[in-house]
């Protein structure tokens, strides 16, 4: 018994110089101890299983490769630390004998189609996605009804820090669309859309602007419980322009027309923006696409109804076209690239943006709004 | 081969006709089959969990007593289906050989102090909690500093649906605290208080109003790790009185002054009502108090430092003391009836309000809120 005793306090002790180094990641619910991250980003996590068999962690690519197996202590309480992990937000979630479990030290996050955990992992110096005390504008609600869905369907609605109080004041409008598997909470909660467009506004980086971020998943009335997956989202683009716009445009004080509307999105929402905005350039002039350039080879001369054929024509109508990825996702960043070539080669003007050592995660897509939301609404 | 493929038929044609009286649970995510209700109100959960020894539910009172065995059935599917639930959200998880796994099939929940899952299980002919095509209003995030805390804190703000076209017009306020292990998303998500206020505003049965949800958790800066549950909710009086009413009154347009300021809270959030407005009735008039009467035997004459000593004075000052609780959740429900009897006995004005069938679960708050909003910022 005394042995035990001791051995259960070497062994704490030794936990407690491995972790000396390390601070409970930041939101933990309710102050949880773990998970804990290191001076070096390397996360240690726990779980206690007594019964089982295997414990995996699995996530977002910039915390954890495939899988890392937990190893099995005391009293069925399961540890590992990762690898110095790339700084952001990564979702993640354990594996307990084939079983997907959320860690109930942290909040939910909707991400892989689910309802998942999810880590924060601070990067040195750098706050531009964080809460400051600067003036804040508010993420509202805003339910729609949508009779091409069947469906009644919320967007949130950031509104700038003067909304409230330049009663006057119409604003420039920006769409922004998250990727597969996530939903429109995906800006707000791991984008920290709200934080950034605060923090660009106050040091006078960007123009005051309302942000909306919907769902991209829309499915019409009619669409039958679907082996289709593109079924899913077949009708955003009708939504967008013949529902969403309408709504916001009736109740929020925006300027309108397509100089002052601007659509950008991640992934597969990069996908629907270079869709919705290159056929309906009467309506957007501002256009981002974020991780996601055309799938298939791209060609300058047919691609999206040849809408690129004429440069002059293109450039005098499109105030920015924005391409950008991490180095980290290394095929589509090449393909990004050689987009932004092909256009620059064709004469399309065009920003291409390179967020340096980050994946197909959220650190990429936040520095992508802060490299894109300035550049918006201005004359150039 | 060919056995196997007809008895896997004929299983799933017997499995059709089981739950041919079902449909999916509302709200599941992206249509998922299960959980599925069917028309008594038994509700049916799948899991796949091929290794698991034993597979229980667990969950809110009016959908699980205690737990539930699941049955194992091919392929490591595990199913079962509860007696008939109470109508409205229910908290629920599965217990996996002893590790808590939540349904992929929910969005989560913040109760229990974690994520959850939660069904919405339909009571017939009652909508007064869904969205219907009336105006709505608006809920936002405010984001505000709080020195006593030393944390940025999250409070939701519900703003009316004329809120943004009156614009010189002014609101009462109602100030409304979820229960303990929840958090400020609790009244918004789970208690659907948003459409609850739409709808009795739109009906004309309520005054427009402006709904702040906080949460009730707030520990002072220099509270250490504790070990003290208490010290997790101590700061939150003063948090209220000197930071977040403050706050709402420099950022939103709010009638200021004790007859158009309400609390109410549920559980726990009902004792912090009490606290609050009992010992500070020059900041509030209207007061709520849903299943949470006090703990200890409740004496007119020395509870809340004598506050009730004075019928004439209280019922002068006091515009509405609102005191409710359900039939199900026994000894609440009779202690919050032996509380409203004895302030009655001592001529203190209270309301009594009673919801049939329902236990400690949000489908008694959703109806507390909807008889005690209509009742607030009246002349009587």
């Amino acid at each position: 018994m005394r042995i035990l005793l001791l051995l259960t306090l070497l062994s704490s002790s030794l936990l407690r110089h491995l972790v000396a180094d390390s601070a409970p990641a930041p939101g933990n619910v309710g102050g949880a101890e773990y998970p804990r991250i290191d001076s070096n980003r390397s996360v240690t996590f726990r779980f206690k299983a007594p019964e089982a068999k295997m414990v995996r962690l699995r996530g977002g690519a910039g915390l954890v490769k495939d899988a890392l197996d937990f190893y099995r202590g005391e009293n069925g309480v399961w540890t590992l630390t990762t690898p110095p992990a790339v700084p952001g937000f990564h979702y993640y979630w354990f594996e307990v004998d084939g079983v997907i479990v959320n860690d109930s030290a942290s909040y939910s996050y909707f991400g892989w189609g689910r309802e998942g955990s999810g880590i924060e992992v601070p990067e040195a110096g750098e706050d531009f996605y964080t809460i400051r005390e600067v003036p804040h504008g508010a993420v509202r609600s805003h339910w729609y009804p949508s009779k091409i869905t069947g469906k009644w369907r919320r967007a949130y609605v950031y509104t700038p820090p003067d909304y409230d109080q330049s009663l006057t004041m119409r604003y420039p409008v920006l769409y922004l669309q998250h990727g597969a598997g996530e939903n429109e909470r995906g800006w707000v909660e791991q984008g920290r859309a709200g934080f950034i467009l605060d923090n660009l506004i106050a040091a006078g980086r960007a123009v005051p602007m309302i942000l909306v971020v919907d769902t991209g998943y829309a499915a019409f009335t009619n669409a039958t419980a679907s082996t289709n997956r593109s079924a899913a989202t077949a009708a955003f683009p009708d939504v967008m322009l013949q529902e969403l716009i309408p709504s916001i445009e009736a109740n929020f004080r925006t300027k309108t027309g397509r100089e002052h509307r601007a659509m950008a999105g991640l992934s597969m929402g990069s996908a629907q923006t270079l869709n919705v905005t290159l056929r309906n350039l009467d309506q957007f002039a501002w256009i981002g696409a974020m991780s996601g350039p055309p799938r298939q080879g791209f060609e300058v001369a047919t691609a999206y109804e040849g809408v690129f054929r004429d440069a002059t024509a293109f450039n005098q109508r499109v105030k920015l076209l924005w391409l950008g990825a991490g180095t980290a996702e290394q095929q589509i960043h090449a393909n990004t690239l050689a987009m932004h070539e092909a256009l620059d080669r064709a004469g399309i003007k065009n920003v291409f943006y390179s967020s340096p050592g980050t994946d197909h995660e959220w650190q990429t897509w936040r520095r992508s709004l802060d490299d894109f939301a300035p550049r918006l609404f201005r004359e150039r």
